[in-house]
């Protein structure tokens, strides 16, 4: 078995860290036991671009559990837990490629590497895989007969991709399931993103001025937990309506500009490149902290940050000090990169449950549909959402109420008013 | 001139109450201001059923500023706030048929009045006049182009006309306009519902355990203003998926039976009949208090609680005592309807501002467009959604980012990514 | 029997508005059970001076069960409700002096007439009564036995008399009491000042800026309900420790001149005088809403406002437009006067009726142990504090925890630790 | 130069770390420049038992700056941070006896080590190291001329001691300065604790029952994030009065016994023993987590649960599986210690600020001022109290309104009513 892992001596701890997240997440067990049973991805290779988690470790041994061939890289060169990808091969006799902190050419080695196995079916966070197969193995892409896409950014990418009729295959986007953005790019990312922040700096929000650029999903989600933390928060947008919900939602909405000389801690969570820029940078305190919680490490300028600075280090774990020639320092976390992986452990066990749930249940799909799709971006079918609903909710031992025949009837009329 | 209202020496307070409403209206101010021009709407024979308050006042001005001709009717029988009904017609002269407190067959006697105009556009808030001309009123049907529905429940009748084909003019749901439902039913509801009870009990919500059926963008809303208020929520559910949600939010979430004997106050937003049923009232503490904010008064099965009851009277303005044969008492406010709009004043003006301008921009686009619509329901286009979003915003004196030109073409690229 | 009162037929209505507050007042009921059995007040003449509320009825009902001669009258112009005035006087046989809106000089008269029954106990809200005592009615001072005060502002008044020597009998200062203003000032303004300047204005909270200044008990109630409601708070402070705690909670800290402004609201409760005032009225936005909660009519500069404005007129109950001399106009509500009493009904009756439970304990305190006390101002007495906390949770139905004999052991020793 | 370290050479990291911490402690940072001037503390031996976290460091360096000789032992087993302790000792020569995990004979070995230096002045954080004084080292108490004493559970065996007449030296409460309590153990407690729970399981608190026993300021403080963090919290008292307020923020209460089968996570806060016992790990769900944040390791009876349990493993770091015979789980965390010290880094410095700078101006009045004190517990002087606040507020940047002469007039004066 091929694999690039840090340390296969690491596998004892990662196995225990995969059964931790196991615990919490209860749909995913439930899959995984029909999986065994049926086997519906029998011999199915798959090559799945993610971030090396606990979590992502569960729907790995999921899929394999229902006789798929995953092979698994990273979606990002700072989030791989290197135990956890040491225990995957030596315990569940999964390869992987990913070592934490690789540089960006073994990153996309380690993609390769993946796609080296000739996959039936993708799955990226990111889209990086998909765009190496669309650029760089272009011709290998007719072997692929449908991916999946876990995250906002990546499902903008496939639909520009749509859009522009490059895209050679269909690809479901778990992203646009409600059982996927409603929780984990909302609680998932609001928790850890703040979690991150305080692994990193030990910095108290209580009283703290946060600025959040970007009022999607994410930011909303990161937004209200550092509310409850006792911040004071600032929100950025360059939408109209977000920006009213923000301000009804009771947050000072401005633009950077403003913002920048009033932040102790700026987040950025907008899947677009340069929001915090050379121009923010100079406005900023003396001691400001930056950090990133959008998939991709451009939505901060880090070379005109570098180019600003005479001065340069590390002084925590991931962070790092810029000097500015003004003598202001600023601090940068996790080098841009996404930071509830960087400097915590990404989303909590529990909400991923529900989005690997999609992911599970999305390759038997496209494996079982893909004749009948298009080379387009699709949703998971609403099925498929509502019964992972349905199962959570049972798996956390709540009870709701029933229409009854008279309410669904009532529904379904339109006679009856005042 | 033919109208119906209560006392036209009301008028005097109407029209301060119209002015006052007017101050947070900016939106329909602009929108007034151009149709003042531009006439759009010359001589448009309008039917419009909405609740008269100070802000539908503020529609109607401005659609009598477009050239309209609109007659008003009450959408609610105990909603019609009767000093700005007399207004209407004695110092804007448009004729208005409705007073507070009206009897269903008034009530329907006063549509009818609309009717009689025989209008070209119709304007509904919960589809009473829409069905009454759809069913006693067929034939009239024909010579009307288009209508407007203004709430959830409204749009849910005329979706089930539209499945069941019998719908025989376009209607468009500007309840489904982002600048309306977000914003109106979320933080205007989630206000003006506390508001309703706290004037009809001065009941203190800090340490009260509030039940509140339905998580919809209503139900949120309270849910949410009720937490800020103190209270410890319930949330009552039939759907899994905003059963997660609002567990998420940190809400208890249980059926209604498990609710009941919990709650101090209760109120229903489903848009569904007999939420609250005899089983429920059974459960009650004594002096449980019990409101509806859901469009119609089929929330909560007043007729079960009368027959359970062996004592009933009026304690304090929109507050009705019922004492069961066990003895204990259930307050029952404003007969149930619309808590808001019987015992407060509905929502504020500031955010019925952006839901009036789509009706207004709604109408304006119906009249120049009918002819390429089917008999169907649809949205107001993104794109006067998105205007009015501007301006409010700007009205709100809030500026925000704009995208970049390498933010724009980073957005509709795929090829950039780790 | 004396009295004045608006008129007598508004009884009917007073009543059952005095028992609709009974029924949210438990601890109060209980006192009034014990007081019918043991009438511990027997014949003693009070002179109570408090606002005319539905819950004072309660409180005055229960001393008069105490065998007690209770005369009333406001201790503010705006705060009566006439029909509960009239109940008191018709149904219950409680002379009170009191007329919503009566002049200053008859406001005067009014404390005039409840002293001249010569008191054995006083009660008052703010101190005015005391203070008429100590002024105009030096020498009957004698014949008092001792007195109660309910609130922060009067406290302040009376320990500035106990400073200067001049205070002549003494003074139990319920508000201190835990049972009080734990509650009463927090939950209870927090609530009733936002109900207030709803009904007055029907404004929305979210998404308005609310500029609060104070940030004692009161204050931060309003802050914190305000929060919760969705508005974007500033708070203005005198004190550095209190700006802080209020920058931890999450509020912008920043002097009147910087928020003046900002603000779309302004509420004062700090107790002191002139906090608005001229070079704040003048930096406002056109349409700001301003409003006081603290005790007196003093801390807006409401004179200075007159004069800067060309123009004055009501425009709704409790609103009153100021146009200035720029054409920007500034809503004054309530007079200036505690917006939860002059525009909506004061605070709720379960958390007055810890406060009241206070009051009716206090009198009965104070008859028995007035010979052992000096002319200075007391705490109510720490046992009978704890007893109405406990009385309270229970009547709420709420259990908890006991100390095991083992804690109880622990917590009295030292020796045991790492 | 004596002590005991984990390993120096670990100096370097901890050496960035204090540094780290000094950016937020600017207070302390003023506080040490005059020092350094003035040496108030000229040649004082002190010895210091307190947390060896990077906070404390800068305290000591302080100290030193004033001319102290600081020795210093931890408070706590296992919140020592080794690195720091290396730094201490290698870079600023300060002489420290701790090591992380220490076992309780070694624990009590280092504070003899610490009072082998026969000191002048005690700091004490839980009462641990006076409490040696107070029982082995008696005759050495008479050489001490004060100490002091930095958190709750250290303050109530300090005026235990003081009741039953045994105190041989005066100790100032820390603890009770507002500028510390109002702050450390509401904010730093609240974040601190919840950091601490989710860098060992990695927890999601969004929809999570959260279980507090105790609504002191810790417990409060921790039940307000949790709630900010979407859980539903559930708090547990014995107190009555703090029963009611944690009901109206909202707040579930309810005995352990009713909360234990709810509960998803377990905190206590209580300063007392045994609060979660046999009885309720009984009753517990499978999986619970249970973790302490009051002072000693005695509030989660451990004992119990070990003799219940069938099997013990550790899962992750400071997790610690318990097996019932049942087969039911219990998740333990670090090892029932201060978990925000166990498995986190204690409160953020920038709310050690104000705690510390208390310490340090504590000592040298202390110093100065012990003549005068008797062998009794004393709040720190309201002015140095003060003083703190005022300072920390300018270091955040945040300027405040000044009492006009006329408001300070009105404050101090009485006649002035209505």
């Amino acid at each position: 078995m091929q694999y690039d892992v840090k340390n296969l001596k690491l596998a004892g701890a990662g196995k225990l860290k995969i059964e931790w997240a196991e615990r919490f997440m209860p749909v995913l067990r439930l899959i995984r036991k029909r999986f065994i049973k049926e086997k519906p991805l029998k011999d199915v290779r798959m090559a799945c671009c993610l971030h090396v988690t606990t979590e992502t470790a569960n729907l790995m041994i999921t899929l394999k559990a229902g006789g798929a061939k995953p092979y698994l890289c990273a979606s990002n060169p700072l989030s791989t837990q290197d135990e956890v990808a040491a225990s995957l091969v030596k315990d569940f006799g999964i390869p992987v490629f990913a070592v934490r902190g690789e540089s960006n050419q073994i990153y996309y080695q380690h993609i390769n590497s993946c796609l080296d196995i000739n996959p039936l079916i993708t799955m990226d966070d990111g889209a990086d895989l998909v765009t190496q197969l669309h650029t760089k193995r272009k011709n290998q892409a007719q072997n692929v007969i449908g991916g999946s896409e876990e995250t906002t950014t990546g499902v903008i990418r496939l639909k520009s991709m749509q859009a522009k009729g490059v895209l050679l295959f269909p690809v479901l986007a778990v992203n646009d399931s409600k059982t996927k953005h409603f929780f984990d790019n909302r609680y998932g990312t609001g928790q850890s993103t703040l979690d991150g922040i305080m692994r990193a700096t030990n910095v108290l929000f209580s009283g703290a001025t946060v600025v959040i650029a970007g009022y999607g999903w994410c930011g909303r989600g990161v937004a209200s937990r550092a509310k409850g933390l006792g911040a004071n928060v600032i929100v950025t947008e360059v939408d109209s309506l977000k920006a009213i919900e923000a301000t009804m939602d009771g947050f000072l909405v401005m633009p950077m500009k403003k913002a920048a000389p009033l932040g102790d801690v700026f987040i950025t969570l907008t899947g677009d490149i340069n929001v915090l820029t050379r121009e923010h940078f100079r406005l900023m305190k003396d001691g400001a902290i930056v950090a990133n919680s959008g998939h991709f490490n451009v939505e901060i300028d880090i070379n005109s940050l570098k180019k600003m600075s005479k001065k340069r280090r590390a002084v925590r774990p991931n962070v790092e000090e810029y000097t500015l020639g003004s003598g202001k320092r600023i601090f940068l976390l996790g080098e841009g990169r996404l930071i509830n992986l960087a400097a915590a452990e990404g989303h909590p066990a529990s909400v991923m449950d529900m989005s690997f749930a999609n992911q599970a249940l999305g390759a038997e799909y496209m494996y079982r549909k893909a004749e009948t799709l298009q080379n387009r971006v699709y949703s998971i079918p609403a099925e498929i959402d509502d019964s992972i609903a349905r199962l959570k909710l049972e798996s956390m031992g709540i009870k709701i109420d029933k229409l009854t025949p008279e309410q669904k009837k009532y529904l379904a009329s339109w006679e009856m008013g005042t």
